[in-house]
């Protein structure tokens, strides 16, 4: 089985490299090679059995041999992220549209078409904090980062229909806790809260206690995203996207799973005011009712708490040696 | 007012163009320039008051001119109609997509943010005969005109969020009778079935009697655009498309219209099978719950009756000429 992940030089590609690595397989078949694509190449994962390529360059202008003859699953995970696509709204179009175009081209050329696991977030909706949206649910997205989500998701679909690819679009949950430096999602304070504190630095929080937010952690994307490059699609119809099984946490909560992990941890958090980024977090939902993708076989969330201890266990010390803390 | 139409050359711009002509106002204010494009250079309405320029070109290399400085409303009718988007995707996404980042890229650039009047179509729905949709429904589309419809409607109405313009969408219903000659889109049938048998030539039909479709008349599509050009906006929120109050008819009760208008005309229609075609339109939704549009201003539907008269009256003769009927 031939793999491509794009993005793979992002903190989810990175993790997902890893698992193939250590797996050598996925759904059970052997993994024979894996192509690593991002803005610079990203580095190999260690200990792989299968050859690992890695390329470098513009997701719009998708290089040959990034998705070469013969590839199974492309994960399409490369994006901009949702702070810098409001920003930049040129550059927005060109990653996060125009290479969803690159890669539907891409998979067109294939002999036989592959499965496309394509992380699109729940960025794509409005709604806010006071509904339950689920898998019916209109997206009306409140920034350019969502609506390009949302129209990636429609292309991708459209081009599943036409047997270009067979593709399942999962929308992300914000994912916590994130490695690593502070990133341009909108959504990066939700993992900074937790991270900074427990690498004894001070962070920003622009959100009151109970501010609820829809989330899932870096184990449970990565599990979420093999089980859709294997799943049987065939009862999909022509929605190809799902909401998997995040879960709704609030502010609060994560302090309070923050603080069992490390006492007085909290005190390193500053509270402050940031309109502009309070109004774009608050357009986005923060609960869903996801029976359909529980019907397909996306696995249950584990609890708060295990999270932030998966990510000491997983990630503390990594981030640790990157950011140079001793 | 410095109006563009975007599709001035297809039979709903040339009757937007001819009312604008006719009225020299649009909304109560004067109209001072008009500027048609098209494929090839669209013919200017007769009788215009105000200067009229005609541009030919490629939607998606929207060249300088079409949407001048000074510019306060754009009509954008451009597109790739269903069946050929659906033989050609190249195309579709050109024009369909491409081609309306082309139309925001040129507002981007205005001083101030012009109306954007944009149609885009039921068949950005899924839901088939036996529902009935709202402004609330998610839009799973069965084709790639419906997608590339979608997806353009999400990136304008993110355009006109980050105020380059202020889009109204209009999900424009299956428009009969189209004069002329019949075209590349799947709807096709539906007009030729009234026409056709008007100007005493056979035409096919491949669907039954209770077949039902989603329509609305030349008139009062106008209606509509003129309205959408000029209504307040104010209370739209982040939801810049609308389904306008169109009407639900069945096969067999447009083929009673006909025999009315002119007996045996019926005798015309041949029943055919196309299983192709049946596939696509019979993912199109038949019914709407309009009360946004409604409640907005939009004006309800005269009788199926209405609409076979009208066209006798509008557009029977000119379709005759141009088709060299006597």
């Amino acid at each position: 089985m031939n793999i491509t992940i794009l993005g793979g030089g992002g903190f989810l590609g990175r993790k997902l490299a890893n698992r193939l690595a250590k797996d050598g397989t996925l759904g059970g078949t052997r993994v024979s090679s894996l192509v690593l694509f991002d803005l610079t190449a990203p580095p190999a994962p260690e200990g792989a059995a299968f050859p690992v390529t890695s390329i470098g360059g513009d997701l719009a202008e998708l290089p040959d041999g990034v998705i070469p003859p013969g590839t199974s699953v492309v994960f399409h995970l490369a994006a901009v992220v949702s702070a810098q696509a409001e920003a930049d709204y040129d550059l927005g179009r060109r990653v996060n549209v125009r290479g969803t175009d690159a890669v539907i081209d891409a998979c067109r050329k294939l002999a036989s078409p592959p499965r496309v696991v394509f992380t699109s977030s729940i960025a794509s909706y409005g709604g806010g904090q006071n509904v339950v949206l689920n898998d019916s649910t209109k997206q009306i997205p409140g920034g350019s980062y969502g609506a390009q989500k949302a129209a990636a998701e429609l292309f991708l679909s459209d081009a599943s229909r036409r047997g270009f690819m067979e593709v399942v679009s999962l929308r992300l949950p914000t994912i916590i806790v994130r490695p690593g430096r502070p990133n341009k999602a909108a959504s990066s304070f939700f993992s900074s809260i937790i991270r900074e504190p427990l690498l004894g630095l001070q962070t920003d929080l622009p959100v009151g206690d109970d501010f609820k937010v829809w989330v899932a952690s870096p184990r449970r994307a990565v599990e979420w995203l093999l089980h859709a490059a294997t799943m049987d699609t065939s009862g999909m119809g022509l929605d190809r996207s799902l909401n998997p099984p995040g879960m709704s946490v609030n502010i609060g909560q994560m302090l309070a799973a923050l603080e069992t992990v490390r006492q007085g941890a909290g005190t390193l958090i500053n509270r402050i005011s940031d309109p502009a980024l309070m109004k774009l977090v608050s357009t986005w939902p923060a609960q869903f009712d996801t029976a359909r993708a529980s019907g397909l076989g996306f696995s249950a969330h584990e609890p708060l708490l295990d999270v932030v201890r998966a990510f000491v266990e997983d990630d503390l010390a990594p981030t640790k040696a990157e950011r140079g803390i001793a």
